[in-house]
């Protein structure tokens, strides 16, 4: 396994892998974006019924936790894409959120 | 500004900034996954009038990129801290799920 | 007021509302899907931070009360659209949902 | 098959149905928000890469057209029991929204 866990290595092999398979002409940023929706809709659906102190548990059952991950990783795969064809940059665009909502969100 | 654009830094900022603001109790999975899709939502709300040649052009409009960014921003700032309560590595985890499509999806 | 409150007179007072703005060309069947998706997302907005106690008094405050009506209208709206589109009868599909799952989950 | 197919009718034969299969304490307003967004999301996923010519003739493959059906399904019946929860009236708030409406986007 390549072990070069950055974003933009993800970046590189999901779209290497996109290629390979022509899938690009489907990869529209409007697409993304709703395969985007459509998956954080998956993960969601993993705690609807759960009570919060059951949600809290969902990775001690070992199948549950695969499919939470298996999750995570389908949300980040559609939110790295719609990023790569947008060519914005998620962690500068997180960090910078993050300094405009420290201004907004004083501490107390 | 902070230029250490890392997951797990992001992590620690996310962290930080919700325990500065006794945010955490609310932080449960169950919350942080609805807020995940609510984000999802609403960077899909950008897109979802749009043709799919308006939408490749939605980063020409400076302030539709910068929307673009923002919402972009909070839906990895849920899936992080979702990420971070869950314990989960949201790197590895896409990175393994890519090993298992590349089995069960074999390029042409 | 109008007073007849019915699914098929409301399908017709949104196409005759649609039609008087213009706005038919936006509503396709993959637009209507999204908006759905986007408005569905707005309504989980009002409980996302909320307890499982708190979600339920959710209808004493009135401004609250106000915003969830209005979700639901949004989501009610674009699901009665796209169904005006697809000419899917909603109620119809409902009735026969609750027929097979009346099979596939027997009650005790 | 029962005909009366009306919104109350249908509310009332959901709750029958749930309250048969002891499903009541699950169904708090919190987590039929949830599971109404989740089921639009499965909605959307038909819609998800194809292009708008391809959505626009969805209904002509009978199996598609099954799963739009049955995903309608999904999406009213968690919106009615939402409803039922919150003592929403689905139709009246509508009526009241195209009401709104009308006055905040006069016609051409």
């Amino acid at each position: 396994m390549n072990d070069d866990l950055t974003v933009p290595e993800l970046q590189r092999r999901l779209a290497e892998f996109a290629a390979a398979r022509n899938w690009q002409p489907f990869h529209t940023p409007k697409n993304l974006a709703s395969a985007l929706s459509v998956e954080a809709g998956e993960l969601l659906e993993i705690f609807q019924w759960l009570t919060p102190e059951q949600a809290a548990a969902v990775m001690t059952d070992p199948d549950t936790a695969h499919r939470v991950r298996d999750e995570v990783a389908d949300v980040l795969a559609y939110l790295l894409q719609l990023c790569t064809v947008l060519e914005v940059e998620p962690l500068r665009a997180l960090a910078e959120k993050i300094e405009r909502n420290e201004s907004r969100f004083p501490a107390a």
